[in-house]
């Protein structure tokens, strides 16, 4: 166990943390997203599969294809945030795992079976979604998740090279503009959502 | 933004935490429960669907009636951990949106569309399940998350009155031994899974 984290800590990740769809016009350097993903990496996943894998649109170029592919309501703030991160998920991660996880066969346990890779990776990759998350906002910087985006299109124009794998969810990032920000929607007490057995 | 994670805190949550299947005889009251709740309940899910349904199994016949629907080798684990979480999630959400999501006619988006509504609980159900694993050690306890198990036994034996509500995962907690650790599986760099575009 580690030292439990001060309340300064526990606002910036989590409890004051807020998404953005707008960020201030300050630069996020290429190192910061290495150092994003330096700390991401380590959050657990089963079998440690890791099947995340990030494609950082960071040109003009890029972040224009993948609004291209993007609701129309989000084609904006992909073009206007500094980076936005693709978060695809690799059906084929197990073909890593004599490297990732070499203790054991652990390879043996997703050949020939597709449907429980898929649900592995879905499931896998949006923990480090999350981890990406917590991440972002543990190095002092802030981002906004979406899904409203066609998944074959984003696929086709990122991962046409990468077989097995398709996109899971995609984020802006930069230093918000908290100017821009709405009220919060609630979060419902202990008793709502969680029981004691 | 917020004030960036000192190195501190950077380990506690990622850098040298580690998954536990053993913990010391150190029981976890309730009220960290509700505390880890009160942490996780802020990360951020599309729409604030927080689809995730979590049972905190603490008493011995919960412990007992969850390991019977366990894969072997986790069934100690489960029995001989002070707590093990059920992390669920619920596919009929949406009937929380209008007051989780009060400014726009989200739960229309969802209605008569099971499988979009499938999708998104187990995206953002297992968001959520990072946002657990990062809680829990934020507020300096240890977790094991574990995929060894009968979800259909599982979701009978806890969510039978819940109609909708499957199992994601499940993890036990405590405060770790670190005596019973093994060495760490490793975590590869940047460009072996990202890619700047």
């Amino acid at each position: 166990m580690g030292q439990p984290l001060d309340d300064a800590a526990l606002d910036t990740i989590f409890r004051t943390a807020r998404s953005y769809n707008h960020y201030l016009d300050r630069p996020v350097e290429e190192s910061t997203l290495h150092a994003i993903w330096d700390v991401m990496k380590w959050g657990p996943t089963s079998a440690n599969q890791l099947p995340a894998r990030l494609v950082w649109c960071t040109s003009e170029d890029a972040k224009a294809a993948l609004a291209a592919c993007a609701s129309e309501g989000n084609r904006d703030k992909i073009l206007h945030a500094p980076v936005t991160a693709i978060v695809g998920m690799d059906e084929n991660f197990h073909e890593h795992l004599p490297e990732l996880f070499p203790h054991t066969d652990a390879k043996s346990w997703f050949d020939g079976n597709a449907e429980l890779r898929r649900a592995s990776a879905f499931r896998n990759s949006s923990l480090q979604g999350g981890y990406f998350i917590v991440a972002v906002r543990a190095l002092g910087l802030d981002c906004g998740s979406m899904s409203g985006f066609d998944g074959g299109l984003v696929d086709k124009a990122f991962f046409a090279d990468q077989p097995g794998v398709t996109t899971n969810f995609i984020a802006t990032l930069g230093y918000g503009d908290p100017a821009t920000l709405h009220a919060r929607s609630p979060r419902p007490d202990f008793a709502r959502f969680n029981r004691i057995a």
